[in-house]
């Protein structure tokens, strides 16, 4: 971001991190997000699952399938209704989630407190904790690495 | 979140996306911790950095700090200013930040078009590919997975 102060519209961004941020950072695209992935794909599922007003959620809608995150298709079930499905785009989002959900676990539960946990759909076993990778594998720590800036 | 449907502060979802969301659904935040991993440490660095309105950057960081993320410190360099610094559960986020890069760099930019990129220190190469991983270490699409609801 810093190369060009003066403009902060998402796409005039050099940096990744603020492109992505510029269209999730927002509770309500997240939450949308994560429910897509749960399956869910109607305005009024996500509105029931959410507890948030028609206008907002339409109005995230809307920028999520300008962002070609989500996409519009006919019902599946033949009704009148349009659905929300993830593109191949929004599928991409998968470890964004993840590391949202991995995250709050760690940090935003105590130590009893019960919370969803998600699993490996073959062993039930919880998803293995998430952590950038070197090329051998190792994981990552914020100090090996550096963020190479443009000339 | 579906399990308490008429409670939406971020303290009382059992789903750990929601609470994590809650916190990080915010497009300063998430640049706010993105700097702070990049070394940002001072008020007016953020400020110079995102060229946003003080009393917003005032407002974030304080939420940050109050989360846990940040943390308040006196002038590495003995100055009057106080720093703001990652806390453990802040450098934590280290996976969020760079799925949300990684997802920028596939979806955002032109094949062409530069962008800062997230580097090994001891290399030079970029950071792999960061996915969510089963227990033999094969990466997980989404459809490998489900969401364990609490009972």
């Amino acid at each position: 971001m810093r190369e060009n102060e003066s403009e902060h519209s998402p796409t005039a961004e050099p940096c990744p991190v603020a492109r992505s941020a510029g269209l999730l950072g927002d509770r309500w695209a997240l939450l949308i997000v994560r429910d897509a992935f749960d399956g869910v794909r109607r305005f009024s599922q996500f509105q029931r699952n959410l507890g948030v007003a028609r206008n907002i959620l339409a109005d995230r809608l809307r920028r999520l399938v300008d962002a070609g995150i989500l996409a519009l298709q006919p019902d599946s079930n033949g009704g009148a209704h349009q659905e929300y499905v993830l593109t191949e785009q929004g599928n991409d989002l998968f470890p964004v989630v993840v590391a949202l959900r991995q995250w709050g676990e760690r940090h935003l539960f105590g130590h009893a407190e019960p919370h969803s946990a998600l699993v490996e759909k073959t062993t039930g076993r919880p998803v293995r904790f998430m952590a950038p990778q070197g090329e051998d594998g190792a994981p990552l720590a914020p100090g090996d690495t550096v963020v190479r800036k443009l000339p």
